[in-house]
């Protein structure tokens, strides 16, 4: 793609002055290596070739890859050509740094968020805050662990993982509806390893997935380290717009679609009995596989309608973890789904983490999940954010700021700007005051929500978040441009 | 690969009568399908350039492609021709089953023993029991954590992994020579998840690896699952043959060599320094990185040359876990790289883990690594490792086998077999009486290993496994076949 692009700036350009030639040609092969067109080892275009195929004179091209080799990015092998070096860049993961001149990519607001200072304040992350969690319960379930047999505390546990908690999340699946048994679910360290373990045994590079239209930023960039082609499907707040996700299933042919269908991320929305029909009907119809992501399910006042319920988990998994009801810090997450996959997943995850769930952290979450304590946190836990998504949105629109829906449970608000605000201004202005916020673009596969903004209620209780909005809304921010943090606004 | 020798295949026997002939094309589009030459949504050839390419008749590929459409592997559609079906299998991972009827494959040994009864005797495991880790420092580590700041019980930690215990690993590393600061490590849940971001980072499908021969088999496994080709480097009680990793190195082009210099899995073999800098040379002639792991370098009574010191992390990347020395079932390893390939790690591992090793697992391994209890531990591991792999080296010898090797730490011992056995044979049996091995194929790119066997001295306290060794070689075993459990021996 840059390769390409690249190419094409160069055929424009080539009657220019012979050092801007240079430079295109340079421009060109750096382009293809950056998109890895060319990786390190591959044999460079002849010099007649490249020449001919960019209208530049031999000298021109000689010039330019002899700037590469100084560079380091090439180097000429005597008698056998000009071959790139060993300089492999993961692709198509976007070039990274942990500072706030990196660009709004899908790993913007992880990076900020997962990295943030101690002191700053969160309102983009995707996680509750520590006094939010039932702290006290993990307390004693890790002090139960100190008691805990010999094996539990060293081994790595079955390639399965833990059959106590398949066997208890069996049970919470089968109130659901989805009657499966403990061998049809794979215990693995998160819900995003989960994803990933279903993506390499479901996908090659250049297939095309679908996901929804805004999405959880780490599905785009799980997606691109599969190196696959992604569509995106429009929101509606009744889930993704079927008569779209129909059209695109048919026009691109696509391996799988993974969505979130409880309280889903970031807008809030809630699958409709009649819309998750129509999507399962035409994944049958294109021989789709569905992966949905229930990792905030047990926000929900009342459970909506499961597409891995209502298809038995013929085509859809299920994937989930305990990060955002209990602790993000025991790692441990799941895949529900037939087990002739299960039992493929199981040598994947073998073959790539040898073993994901570790015994200790399954056992936290068994003793977390099976203490009477858990329905008591989670009843707690929706009445507070009930009112937070109440106080926090009332607040926004006070700021100009528009619900785009009103979503029954979780702790994400999807807003839309004031008028001609643009959110990755806003978001970078913020952080020179230590707020870190979403800008909706990073969930967004066609870059369409340049003028929205996850809010998380629960990490917004910092005054501070408060006066980083009303500075950054009060003039029209300059789009794209971090505001200086001394020069007065234009 | 496997579609390729079916087709050879379906040209020789074109001439056998029609019957055949069609198994003939039906076999032939199972293996493209098998090896994912075709995948879910591929269209099939059409009937008549198939029947030419194959020799057949038109009628006998209707023939074939109704069988296979038949049993759902493949679907006409009307008008538009003859598609594969959603029949995703990982490739190139072997079909996998977790009984005993499953190929002798690089999942043998870890599905065999991850998955064994809890009465199972487990010589073919590659970890320590219970009984021989500090249960105890685990549990007073886990009654510290009960303690934790808030953050550590609930949140994700950041994505480089916590500070401390990085801080800890690199003053570790600079006593071995190896200097440098905590921003050039990244935390991760296990070694293999680390070398599979290193994957991830550095290779493409169809690039070559080096490995060792034999070596770990979730080497092959993971090398697999990445869809790489794998060239096999003899293995010399010094290490690597560094003249045939030279030619290799010229012959392939391979972008990675993935090796563990400290107590080589299986041979137990140490790199002597000549041998370190002959491959370093060569993977500096040929642009290869080197992925070093260094599971077992505690083991060591004291330390052998390491590639990642010598080279400074030019082109080593080191890796490691604590899984073998504390416990497997805290889940936490390490990549030590240069800081700018760890930046480009950080977010593959977002991308596909989003915090690979969370701040719990990270506090307890930085308590059982500070507390002055490690060192104590591991001195009396290596003492007592030491007297077992003489005893236990002994007895196998009286047994008939021969080691390949003398090694200086460690838990495994490379045997060969008594003349004329077959170690899958004889593994395949010892598994009707509850004993897993590892027979030395597994560890084999080259399936040069057939007549060897890797055993841990710590796992075969229990007698069961010497009464199975002891029948199971009685017998010359037949070659391949697992011994009916009745049946008197041939």
């Amino acid at each position: 793609m840059a390769s390409a692009a690249h190419t094409v700036w160069a055929r424009k350009v080539d009657k220019k002055a012979m050092g801007s030639r240079t430079n295109t040609v340079v421009e060109a092969i750096r382009g293809r290596i950056a998109a890895r067109a060319l990786v390190a080892g591959d044999r460079l275009p002849s010099i007649r070739g490249l020449a001919a195929s960019l209208g530049v004179s031999p000298s021109t091209v000689v010039e330019a890859y002899e700037r590469l080799a100084a560079e380091g990015l090439v180097r000429a092998r005597p008698g056998s050509g000009v071959f790139v070096a060993r300089t492999a860049a993961p692709l198509p993961l976007p070039a990274s740094s942990g500072h706030a001149e990196r660009a709004i990519d899908p790993f913007w607001v992880s990076r900020q968020a997962l990295d943030a200072d101690p002191g700053a304040s969160k309102p983009g992350c995707g996680w509750l805050p520590p006094e939010w969690l039932p702290t006290d319960a993990i307390r004693r379930a890790l002090r139960k662990a100190a008691r805990a047999d010999e094996a539990t505390l060293t081994d790595y546990g079955s390639s399965h993982g833990s059959l106590p908690l398949r066997r208890l999340l069996a049970r919470q699946f089968a109130g659901e509806g989805l009657d499966i048994g403990p061998d049809a679910i794979l215990l693995t360290a998160s819900g995003t390893q989960g994803l990933d373990l279903v993506c390499r045994l479901l996908l090659r590079p250049g297939d095309t997935v679908l996901v929804d239209d805004p999405c959880y930023f780490n599905f785009r960039a799980l997606l691109a380290a599969h190196r696959v082609a992604v569509a995106g499907v429009p929101m509606t707040p009744a889930g993704p717009d079927a008569a779209r996700f129909t059209e695109l299933a048919a026009q691109h042919r696509p391996r799988l679609y993974v969505t979130n269908s409880a309280i889903h991320n970031p807008t809030g929305a809630s699958l409709s009995p009649a819309v998750a029909h129509r999507i399962l009907a035409a994944a049958s119809q294109h021989e789709m596989t569905i992966v949905e992501d229930e990792i905030f399910s047990d926000f929900e006042p009342e459970p909506s309608p499961r597409l891995a319920a209502l298809d038995g988990l013929e085509r859809v998994l299920r994937i989930g973890s305990f990060s955002k009801t209990l602790s993000a810090s025991v790692r441990c997450g799941f895949i529900a789904a037939r087990p002739d996959w299960i039992e493929a997943l199981r040598d994947l995850q073998i073959a790539t983490s040898f073993s994901a769930a570790g015994p200790l952290g399954a056992a936290i979450v068994h003793e977390l999940l099976s203490e009477g304590g858990y329905r008591r946190h989670m009843d707690a836990l929706r009445r507070r954010l009930s009112q937070a998504r109440r106080d926090v949105g009332e607040r926004l629109e006070a700021l100009g700021f528009t619900l785009w829906t009103v979503p029954r449970g979780g702790f994400n608000l999807w807003c839309e700007l004031p008028e001609g605000r643009d959110a990755a201004a806003l978001a970078r202005r913020a952080l020179e005051d230590g707020v870190v916020l979403a800008p909706g673009d990073v969930f967004s596969p066609s870059h369409g929500a340049g003028t929205f903004m996850r809010f998380n209620v629960a990490q917004m209780s910092d005054e501070r978040v408060w006066s980083a909005l009303a500075s950054g809304l009060a003039p029209p921010a300059a789009s794209g441009q971090p505001a200086a943090r001394c020069s007065p606004p234009p």
